[in-house]
């Protein structure tokens, strides 16, 4: 297969800014990203938690989303997919009230929302392998061959359309509305996103102790760091959750982070000792077990403008979400 | 300490190419670059290697070089520096063949030169402290205050000051000039050198362990490697080598290694497994000792046009430097 890049034709333009690489750097390794419709602008991204003994939310239609997914972590959460903004408006105008308004709130029971709507042009993703996808990536039409832009630090910014002539740099900071045990965060120009995940359900024997011996618990003390002592560095909340199929945990995780901005994660991904921990174990367990890996890794990441994003937390315990940059 | 960039004023240009941090990046460390006097345009790094029972190099005046370094590996090595190119050349014209000529060959004795020289355009230095310069740097009028370009993967680029305008891309490769043991390799438009160091005099106690056992073996491992896998990737020469003074060994090293490009040595740097376990052995030293480290560290990068090159080996042993780009 001939080597593609990760924006595709429609979303190229001319450049202001440089990509980190040369124009013939090949990649060690294959990796592939999501190809979303043409017709597909921007999509939605919403996050619905509940905490204490309570149902996880449901997304009935019309207007409903295209993909749904179920995950633990501290809280249960439900997280839809839209590709068509205006759909969701509709959805959220009509369903809101249902799992956020007055007359559902209920002793020990805490719900909250956190939705972001970044453009294609803001967006990207990357999968190490085809035939699963997650998240994001459920919606889209297909997925490219191999793509340039990975395999480099630096090749999360070059996959997103916009850094071909935006810095995507932040601006301002994120702020409490209070009403009560109702807190809204009001958004900040910039924030990022990722969820970033992992996939060991068709790992066995050697390869499958390899993972959860030596990967899972530098990963979770990464994520742990992340989630205590983040706001140091700019990640404002870190989530490390396992996802659910038919309720249950299945042999998928992922880390769902906010970060003040693309650049903050940057630094943290390449340079703080908890990733760099992170990033060697992958690659001594990848070195050791080689091309025939079963683990499957993906991310998605996402900046947004502030227009883009929503947060409101009702009777959630302190330290929910963004509510954490606060403490 | 206020924050300057490791480009200096009069080798700033407008851009046509952007630096991987946003304008109000802030390193988490500080790191120093090498100052050189305004006046120099180029300097002259010149490695001249002996091997068998035989003297080293020696760089009697005039025109002599502004500083001579000696260091052990497979070979004993002594550089010198000159930062008037002309000088030089004058220098060189008149002593050449006392170290290559064919009347000082003799049996079990191989001798060679390595000599680049590059704009100070296309170069950059870097050291973790004050106070101790090595290398090109004893050159410089002085050094910069705490600079903004370092510690972050592309870094290197970003201290380069033709990365403002040029993407430094290697073409064409080397080649071979064979007359019967004297061997001339053909220079290559784009070729790198970085000269990195470590000086460990001033540790004692656990520090001085935890380099010595937990450190330097990872360190020899990835030099071991380069030096003989490496040219898979890139690397067409490494040496890993001591500094010694007035003959003898002394607590500092270098790792010496000719790339076919600077791009090839920052994927090396931030990608392989080799070095990712370097970076993460020294990160792990840096965070047990803490802001009181004191192991310096140091290097020297350089690009090189075609012209600026010159590489000679008389009766070396297979493998010998660029040589070994050929095996």
């Amino acid at each position: 297969m001939s080597i593609e890049s990760a924006i595709p034709p429609h979303l190229t333009t001319d450049r202001t800014r440089t990509r980190r690489i040369p124009d013939d750097y090949a990649p060690p390794y294959p990796s592939f990203v999501a190809r979303p419709a043409p017709s597909v602008k921007q999509v939605v991204m919403a996050y619905f938690g509940v905490q204490g003994a309570a149902e996880p939310a449901t997304f009935p239609g019309p207007d409903g989303p295209g993909h749904v997914e179920y995950a633990r972590g501290e809280d249960l959460i439900a997280t839809a997919y839209w590709d068509d903004p205006a759909a969701f408006d509709r959805w959220f105008a009509a369903h809101r009230a249902e799992w956020l308004g007055d007359a559902v709130r209920e002793p020990g029971v805490g719900r909250w929302v956190e939705i972001l709507r970044p453009t294609v042009e803001a967006h990207e993703t990357l999968f190490s392998s085809l035939g699963r996808p997650e998240g994001v990536a459920v919606l889209a039409d297909e997925f490219s061959g191999p793509v340039q832009e990975h395999a480099y630090w630096g090749g999360m910014r070059d996959r997103i359309p916009l850094s071909q002539t935006d810095p995507m740099a932040a601006a301002g900071g994120l702020a409490l509305e209070h009403d009560g045990g109702r807190v809204r965060v009001r958004p900040q120009h910039g924030l990022c996103l990722i969820r970033s995940g992992q996939d060991w359900a068709d790992t066995d024997g050697e390869e499958r102790e390899l993972y959860l011996r030596d990967v899972e618990p530098v990963l979770r003390a990464g994520m742990d760091y992340l989630r205590d002592e983040g706001s140091a560095i700019g990640c404002y909340s870190n989530r490390y959750v396992t996802v659910l199929e038919d309720g249950a945990p299945v042999d998928r995780s992922y880390g769902l982070s906010w970060w003040r901005s693309l650049d903050a994660l940057e630094r943290w991904a390449e340079s703080h000792p908890t990733h760099v921990a992170i990033f060697g174990a992958a690659m001594k367990y990848l070195t050791t077990v080689g091309p025939a890996a079963r683990v499957r890794l993906y991310h998605e990441v996402s900046v947004a403008t502030a227009d883009e994003q929503y947060f409101e937390y009702v009777d959630c315990r302190p330290g929910t979400g963004l509510l954490a940059a606060f403490e």
